[in-house]
C-alpha cells in the first residue's frame, strides 16, 4: 500500500484509521458526503501534507473515481451502519451498502486501484447455530436488511476478484467500540442515564448476549490481514473470544456512572427486528495470524464511556 | 395460491410455468418487458380468460406495483439469465437480478402480496468443497457476478420474511432443459453443428461436469415445495442426481444429429470467467416432498434437441 483511499473517512472506525494509516507513512485520501461522519474527527489528519479530504457520495461515480486517482488500496467503510432501523426504509440499505459498493469497485475499475478491504458485518450469519461461528459456517439465512446488503456487498467483492483480478479483505465485525464511537448501546444507555438516571429502557429482555472490538484492536487486525493474507479473497471474522450479556454491560455503566436505574425491558429475545440474541464469531482465523485484542469487552465499555463523557458535545451533535 | 404473478412470465421457465398454473386453475398476470422474453411463449396462455399479460420493467416499480394488484403469489423469474458475460457488463446483473428483485418485493409490500417463490441458482455455491452440495453447504465464497447478484437476491426475500413477515421460497436450479429452451449449451452446440457439422468449437476442457434439469421436472417441484413447505424461509436446490461431463452431451447431440465434428477445445478447467468446474448438487430436501425428476439427462438433452429442430424460428431469433 501506498497511497490509500478510505471511504466512510469520517465515520468512527474511518477517521481512527485514518490516523493510523498517516502514521504508518501512507498517503491517505479520505471521501466521505459528510451525511453521518464528522467533519470533527479529521481534525488530527487535516494537520498532515500527506492526506487530503474529498466530500463526496458513494454514490457519485464521478467523484469517487477522480478521487480514486493514483490510489492502489481502497479501505470501503462508508456505509449505512444503522442496523436497527432497516424496516423504515429498506431502500437505504441496498443504496448505501449494496449500490454504492458496486460503485466503489466500478470506480476502483476505472482508476486501476485492484486491492479493497471492506467492512461486512457478523450480522450475515443470521442467527446462526454454531457458537463461536466460523467463517465457513453453513450457509446461512439472513435476518435483516442491513446483513442481507453486506452480504450482496462480499459477494461483488468476490465476483470482482474472479472476474477482474482483484484482492478483496472482506472483515466481518462485531460490534466495534472506542473513541469516536457515535451510536450503539453504550452511546444509547449514557445518553439516556444523562437525562434520567433514575430509569433505564432495555430494549428486548437484556439476555441477548453480543460480541464487542475495540476500535483500536480492530485496525490492527485489518492492517495485519491485509498485509499477510494473499488469497484473492481474504476473509476473516473479527471480534473477541467473549462475549456479554446485555444486562452486564449495562452494570458496567451503571457501576461506573455510579448510578442505579430502575430497568425496564421492551421484552422478547431481540431488541428489534434482525436483532441476533447471540453473536460470538470464531476469531481462530485472525488469531492464526499473529493477532489478539488486546482491551477486554469491558474496558472497551468503560474506554468508551469515558471517552462520551469527555466529548458530551456528540450526544448533542446525534440528538 | 389463488391469482398469481409471474415475472418473467415470456421467458422459457416463466411461459411454461405460466401454462401449468393456468392448467392448475389459477389466475394469472404475466409480466415481461419482452427484452428476451418471447411473445409466442404466450401464446398458448393468451387462450384463457384466467391470463392477463402486462409488458413492463420489473425496474419500473410503479407499471409491476399496478400489475401485482390482487395478487396473493409472485413467481419472480425475470432475471438477466446470461452467466457468461457478467465481466463485460457488471451493472446488468446489478440491475436486473439485485435492484430487480428488491423491486419485486417493494411491489409485493404495496400490493399486499406476501409470498414468492424466487429462481435463484446453483452458481451461488461459487466452487464447492462438497459434492453433493446442499443447501447448508459451508458459506460460499462468489465465482461470478451472475451469482452474487442472485445471493443478493436470496438475501432479500429473507430479509423481507424477518422484517415484514413474507413467505419466501428460494430455489438454486441446475441449469433448466426443454421446450421454448433459447440459451446454453444444446442450444450453442445444435446452432454450430447446423451450420458447420464438420467442427465444434467446445469451452474449456469439456470435462465441465454439470447437472441439468427438464423444465417440466423443475416446475413440478417449484409446485410441490410452495404447496407443501411451511417455513418463514424456504430454500430449495433443485436438481437430478445425476451430471455429465459437456464432452458427453456433445457425444448425445452428435449421435442424434448423425455428426462427427472434430473437437476444438479452447481449453481450461472452466469455459469462462466464473464457470464452475462441477456443479452437483444435493437434492434431498426436495426429494423428502415426495418430488423426483421424470427424466434423465439424456432424455432432457435429446427432448430439448427436438424440440430445437421442430422450432428453428427461435435459433433466427436469437442470431
Amino acid at each position: 500500500m501506498q497511497r490509500v483511499c478510505v471511504t466512510g473517512a469520517a465515520g468512527f472506525i474511518g477517521s481512527n484509521l485514518v490516523d493510523r494509516l498517516l502514521a504508518a507513512g501512507h498517503d491517505v485520501v479520505g471521501y466521505d458526503n459528510l451525511s453521518t461522519g464528522l467533519g470533527e474527527f479529521l481534525e488530527p489528519a487535516r494537520q498532515s501534507e500527506r492526506f487530503r479530504f474529498v466530500r463526496g457520495d458513494v454514490l457519485d461515480l464521478e467523484t469517487l473515481t477522480a478521487a480514486m486517482a493514483g490510489c492502489d488500496f481502497v479501505f470501503h467503510l462508508a456505509a449505512n451502519a444503522d442496523v436497527r432501523f432497516g424496516t423504515q426504509h429498506p431502500r437505504r440499505d441496498l443504496e448505501q451498502n449494496t449500490i454504492a459498493t458496486y460503485n466503489v469497485l466500478e470506480a476502483m475499475r476505472s482508476a486501476g486501484a485492484r486491492r479493497i478491504a471492506f467492512s461486512s458485518t457478523g450480522s450475515i450469519y443470521g442467527e446462526p447455530d454454531v457458537f463461536p461461528t466460523p467463517e465457513t459456517a453453513p450457509f446461512p439465512i439472513q435476518t435483516s436488511l442491513y446483513g442481507a446488503s453486506k452480504l450482496a456487498g462480499e459477494g461483488l467483492l468476490a465476483a470482482y476478484a474472479a472476474g477482474f483480478g482483484f484482492q478483496a479483505y472482506i472483515f466481518r465485525f462485531v460490534s466495534i467500540l472506542g473513541e469516536r464511537y457515535t451510536h450503539g448501546h453504550v452511546f444509547d444507555f449514557f445518553n439516556k442515564l444523562r437525562t434520567d438516571p433514575s430509569r433505564i429502557q432495555v430494549l428486548g429482555n437484556g439476555r441477548q448476549r453480543k460480541s464487542y472490538l475495540y476500535v483500536q484492536d480492530c485496525i490492527d487486525a485489518m492492517l495485519a490481514v491485509t498485509s499477510k493474507a494473499e488469497a484473492p479473497v481474504n476473509v476473516y471474522n473479527l471480534g473477541t473470544k467473549e462475549y456479554v450479556e446485555v444486562n452486564t454491560s449495562l452494570d458496567y455503566i451503571c457501576e461506573a456512572l455510579g448510578v442505579q436505574p430502575v430497568r425496564e425491558y421492551t421484552g422478547g429475545e431481540r431488541g428489534w427486528i434482525g436483532d441476533s440474541p447471540f453473536i460470538l464469531l470464531d476469531t481462530e482465523r485472525v488469531n492464526s495470524l499473529g493477532w489478539e485484542p488486546r482491551l477486554t469487552i469491558r474496558d472497551g465499555i468503560l474506554r468508551t464511556l469515558a471517552y462520551l463523557q469527555d466529548n458530551t458535545w456528540l450526544l448533542e451533535r446525534r440528538a
